[in-house]
């Protein structure tokens, strides 16, 4: 693998990075274990407490000494009347008694206030621990912030799904940015285009985007392999942001019930929805997806909803039960594998040089 | 340019196919001059007579020595009923009204019988006139016919939008299968998939199809230059079929309003549409979209849609008036270049070889 700006920056051997995948993916296994095969593990901190962050970045210290990452959500503005919420509990409800959970009609709800003072909190944490690097997604955090993490020497990435967007991150005097596809699983990224005009396929999006920007470029999207790997680098990006593959891995948190269900799933078996939290994201079509479909454009916003389906998701997972619980995965599942990281970045870089060999 | 096996079995020393883009864009010109620059010109017949056809046929043939082909739709049952029709035809009135063209109410609408004996006339005139390469596009022909082509030597290519449709095309004996993208721009060939399921971009698409055929793959979508060329290859495809990039040439057919509106349209500004034909297509987002947006799911199927449309295309193209035509475009606008086919493919082969070089 020859040199690049990606890998002297991030101060790693394959520009390849773990995509922050949040609510308990990214075990300190998974992520050291990534830096240690010479990509960057990344902890995907969006929904943690700062004291769980500082932990588990603790934890990571001692499973290597390689560069690692973190990943935090950049607080949107939100609302939700009261009528939003019950009108949402009211479709809910119905699956909560399938799952034989109580129905909630006075739950505590995130407040945007309190969403901003954790995020920086969040941010302090990854200050006083030295975090080498700091991804952001859902938006760009203000310019004090970014003045105050790059004055501690972390490397900053941002997460852009079109040009303007990642444009916008340049100016920020981030290091780098993320570009999402339409391929990729888990949430959108989108912050200025809304939603449909923001589903760029990356063979279209990543040359668009090298040619109005000169920070890296880290293509993220469906990427699962060699092949992937070798044709984001010909289309301009300097390396790549992989998320479902190493969902699938040993090392991952994931429940086995969501592994599995990516194992066995086919390409066109993935939709995306609004339907657990109030953000359009990308995840095998299941029963909650499609029961709740006919109302998903009038659910409240993100993170509102998220909380509302809390219990149900907790419920499926308890219960084994795939049917109501988010199974994130980009479209590429046919090609994931339940292998060890160390395996999965062994066989990206052999394939990949396998490829540099015959074209 | 190694050899390869698509290049092999089409005897041209590209493995770049130029889409065959229907509607008066693939003029003899663009045609030959894509096989004179050593890659596939491709005759988009879709919407042609016979006759017209054969006459094209014959002008390429004065026009280049080199192998080319054409393109048929085939014909996919459909029905309209009265109700449907005058509800569509309600909807259309007041942009007749806004175009200054008179309302129809007994519009001469296509049957299902009439459109597959076309069919059969124009698989004639192909084996008559000895077409070197003969490819489909929604959907595939029956066994009857894709042998009788066969006994003809006449290479055989399909359209696929999943794995499982390029499975398909492969058991019927066809010798490639060009594989397209949620990227493309035109008419979406999913025949066995819906149209939300078939939205897959070309990084998870092509690897996952490559895995499951053994014929050529042919990579369609976005690709507009060196590196979506190189970027294909990667992924497994023997090659690459163009559309967007072949119809901002010179050369091409398409009316300088439709050109210069992909030329100034920015990644984001593509959108879904069954407005215009009644199958879902992507093109430049503009005024006849959006008004029809609301009524989209319930629009009459195709060919309906598209003669009840007719005339008010025409008058738009007319009135040199980008906002009620067909603006077919792919996700990669920010890249296209009006310039000679020549230029164009001169300049991917370059830009492939220097990124070879590179990685």
């Amino acid at each position: 693998m020859q040199d690049n700006i990606m890998t002297g920056l991030l101060n790693i051997k394959y520009p390849i990075i773990q995509a922050p995948m949040a609510g308990g993916v990214t075990t300190s296994e998974l992520v050291a274990e990534v830096s240690n095969s010479g990509g960057l593990g990344m902890i995907g901190a969006g929904y943690m407490t700062p004291k769980q962050m500082r932990e588990q970045i603790r934890e990571i210290k001692q499973l290597t000494a390689n560069p690692f990452g973190i990943n935090l959500f950049v607080p949107n503005e939100f609302g939700a009347t009261e009528e939003e919420v019950r009108d949402a509990n009211d479709i809910l409800n119905p699956i909560r008694e399938q799952l034989n959970i109580q129905s909630k009609d006075n739950l505590e709800l995130p407040e945007y206030n309190r969403v901003v003072e954790t995020f920086i909190e969040q941010i302090e944490v990854i200050l006083e621990e030295k975090v080498p690097v700091c991804s952001f997604t859902f938006g760009i955090p203000s310019t004090e912030v970014i003045d105050k993490i790059k004055q501690h020497n972390i490397i900053l990435i941002g997460t852009a799904t079109t040009v303007r967007e990642a444009v916008e991150i340049e100016k920020t005097g981030m290091d780098m940015v993320v570009v999402q596809g339409s391929e990729a699983g888990g949430h959108r990224g989108n912050f200025i285009y809304g939603h449909q005009e923001s589903l760029i396929g990356l063979m279209s999006l990543i040359p668009q985007v090298v040619d109005h920007v000169t920070i890296p470029v880290i293509a993220a999207g469906g990427i699962m392999d060699g092949r992937g790997f070798m044709a984001s680098i010909c289309l301009g990006a300097a390396g790549v942001q992989m998320g479902t593959a190493f969902l699938t891995c040993i090392e991952s948190g994931a429940p086995n019930v969501h592994k599995e269900a990516i194992l066995q799933a086919d390409e066109d078996e993935t939709v995306l929805t609004r339907a657990f939290s109030g953000k359009w994201a990308r995840g095998i079509n299941n029963k909650f997806i499609s029961e709740i479909q006919h109302k998903e454009e009038s659910l409240p916003d993100f993170p509102v909803q998220n909380t509302l389906t809390q219990e149900i998701r907790k419920a499926s997972l308890t219960q084994n039960n795939p049917d109501f619980m988010s199974l994130w995965s980009g479209q590429s599942p046919r090609l994931a594998k339940n292998q060890t990281v160390g395996k999965l970045m062994k066989n990206i870089i052999s394939e990949a040089e396998k490829i540099k060999n015959k074209i």
